[in-house]
């Protein structure tokens, strides 16, 4: 008998399969209000202005949208990038500090092949983005785990940890953060920590990646500098195209010290040889018309408005049954429930109830955070988030009074 | 002093970058007859075609073709790849037995990374395509080369080496094969060989990646059975839409049994979540309105010819300098000089003479054909390609000569 499993190779195994991914197949097709995901509102995405710019770029740029090109990304396209960055609080890029990647998934994916050895230690917050907990795992990294409170990463915490290690005679080869409007806690890291934090990666030797994909999505006035903008040696800046144009294309990029983007070069190469060279004339040209910087306001306003909507709803529904996050940007509010309430297992429950949540396990590297969940406001519409969680009070209400 | 250097992770230097690239960037902008490359022709690209199926897709798939989609591509996506396969002689396909990927080069890299455990064996034709030996060797693999004739892979040649193998306790873990139009010889593998290979799958218990991009441009009557046609578990089968459609959309599949699409979409899943569904759609729509279909015979004409043009002007200038492939499909000759001729060494002076050519040594995996040199004719146009081989003739003549 044919055993094809047989053949499959042992690093299969260390790469995970994202929950969030398999909870979106559990409620496909199915009467489920599903606060999991993270997708854009796709009301807003410029479908007409993207129409129009598709036939240009065809006219305009005829064959030459279609065939190969550089694995790098186009230069009108990279030079587009760092005109976008300049105008909106991080000059000074130049195309070769640049590298095109497709979406930031790849961008995380390439970064965890270009920097981590088997056994390194990646800092990450706690909790942190989860698909980027799972390419450096996949790669063989071990984890410290940094808690966030209001301010953001405490940097405190990571300083004493720097010096444990030392002591210990280890290192920390670099800190991941989303210092802005981080996921999924939503809070935004303060000016003094990002200081703090560049200075600990002088004294101890680190680099940081910045990951930033909801910056533009800011809903208070928070005063922010990009941690790229504060040092362009150490830090290695990554976002994406999939929130401010559309994730459907499948766009990002990495900006880094030319010897990063060499290396990732060199893996992306092997990866896919080029991001397609249609798709990055439509999005240069998106950003040439204005397109983007138009798209954001709208969005966010939209965005703002669906967090308000869901503020309300916890405060009428959850009060008392848990506390949540007052998110200053982004796409998610994360809420703690009752210590003895595990939302892993109660999930089976919710989803019965008509209401999925990604459980707020996976975001932590030690597996803490078990009473913990996100919830997305960004795709649902404002009476699903509603109803949603309406229905989730519900459910925790009885999960509670039966677990007890 | 920060050595960013210092960081980047040893697997990159197992990550080669590819040499057709790099002798790419040594001609562009000059007055160089590149015979090097691996492009198709742009002038039949259907850019028009294309341009009118973006507006429709825009519009009648609206805001869904800028959203996320899933993972190993859009159903009807695949639905359409299986009927392509079907009415061009592989029939049998499901849905499920495909996942799409972002262009042929990542198929090679996810299925390099889903089947091979450092230390695995690899057969592989000598010589056989460049980027998938970086792929393999990447990830730890070593190889066995099985020389070619003109009947394809010498399989007789492979089973001597399964026996002796067998013997010393080791395995072949899979073959890797592009049996239709082999790049970069240019011959078929003879349906005799290839049952003989499905044979000694079976009986050496190994699987088989059958590579083919190539086999819709047949400019003889060949007679030739798809490996995957003739058997649905051991053969995984991957092919792209670079010479079908458009190389810029970034578009290649796998055809294979549901446990390695498994593993792939996991894989896939790490790499950059899904291939753009915006280009899936395109491509969807383009195979459900024929323009595929029409584009084929146009393109495979224009390379007979070419093939012609360049067989002649062989000929006609290099008769007595060499001994090339007469290929009965595909976009190279392979040409055998003098063994004293390192053609490695030559290129420099090809390269200031005006003409480039990919050192033959790269495609063999040990090492040797440093006396040969793929030529490409589908780039050039016709005025091209007889001036490169007159070029190419000249510095042949002067080099082996002053070598001599």
């Amino acid at each position: 008998m044919l055993d094809i499993k047989s053949f499959i190779a042992g690093r299969v195994s260390l790469m995970e399969s994202s929950e969030i991914r398999e909870i979106l197949e559990l409620t496909e097709g199915k009467n489920v209000i599903s606060l999991a995901g993270g997708l854009p509102d796709p009301k807003y995405f410029p479908t007409e202005e993207l129409a129009e710019i598709s036939s240009y770029v065809l006219k305009e740029y005829g064959w030459r949208a279609l065939q190969y090109s550089v694995t790098r990304g186009l230069r009108e396209f990279r030079e587009e990038i760092a005109r976008f960055m300049e105008r909106t609080g991080t000059p000074g890029e130049m195309p070769y500090n640049i590298i095109v990647t497709s979406g930031s998934q790849q961008a995380l994916n390439l970064l965890a092949q270009v920097l981590v050895n088997p056994g390194d230690i990646v800092a990450v917050e706690k909790p942190t983005y989860l698909a980027a907990i799972n390419e450096f795992k996949a790669v063989g990294a071990s984890f410290e785990g940094i808690p966030v409170d209001d301010e953001g990463m405490r940097v405190d915490l990571l300083e004493e940890r720097l010096k444990i290690l030392k002591a210990e005679g280890k290192r920390i080869k670099f800190v991941y953060t989303v210092p802005t409007a981080q996921n999924p806690s939503g809070v935004s890291m303060s000016n003094d920590r990002r200081s703090h934090l560049l200075e600990l990666a002088e004294e101890y030797d680190f680099l940081i990646i910045e990951d930033d994909p909801y910056s533009h999505f800011m809903f208070e006035e928070v005063n922010f500098k990009r941690l790229r903008s504060m040092d362009k040696y150490r830090v290695i800046y990554t976002s994406t195209f999939s929130k401010i144009l559309s994730p459907g294309l499948r766009l990002g990029w990495v900006a880094a010290h030319p010897d990063v983007i060499d290396a990732l070069e060199i893996a992306k190469q092997n990866a896919d040889l080029h991001t397609p060279t249609f798709n990055q004339l439509l999005a240069a040209e998106a950003l040439r018309r204005g397109v983007v910087d138009k798209h954001i306001p709208r969005v966010k306003e939209a965005y703002k408005r669906k967090r308000d909507v869901m503020l309300e709803a916890l405060s009428e529904h959850m009060d008392g049954l848990a506390r949540w996050t007052r998110p200053v940007g982004g796409m998610f509010i994360f809420a703690y429930l009752d210590e003895n309430i595990d939302t892993k297992e109660m999930l089976p429950e919710a989803l019965s109830a008509g209401v999925a949540y990604v459980p707020g396990s996976a975001f932590y590297v030690d597996g803490s955070g078990r009473n913990t969940m996100r919830l997305n406001f960004s795709y649902p519409s404002e009476e699903m988030i509603r109803m949603g969680i309406e229905r989730l009070a519900e459910v925790v209400k009885r999960y509670a009074t039966s677990s007890v």
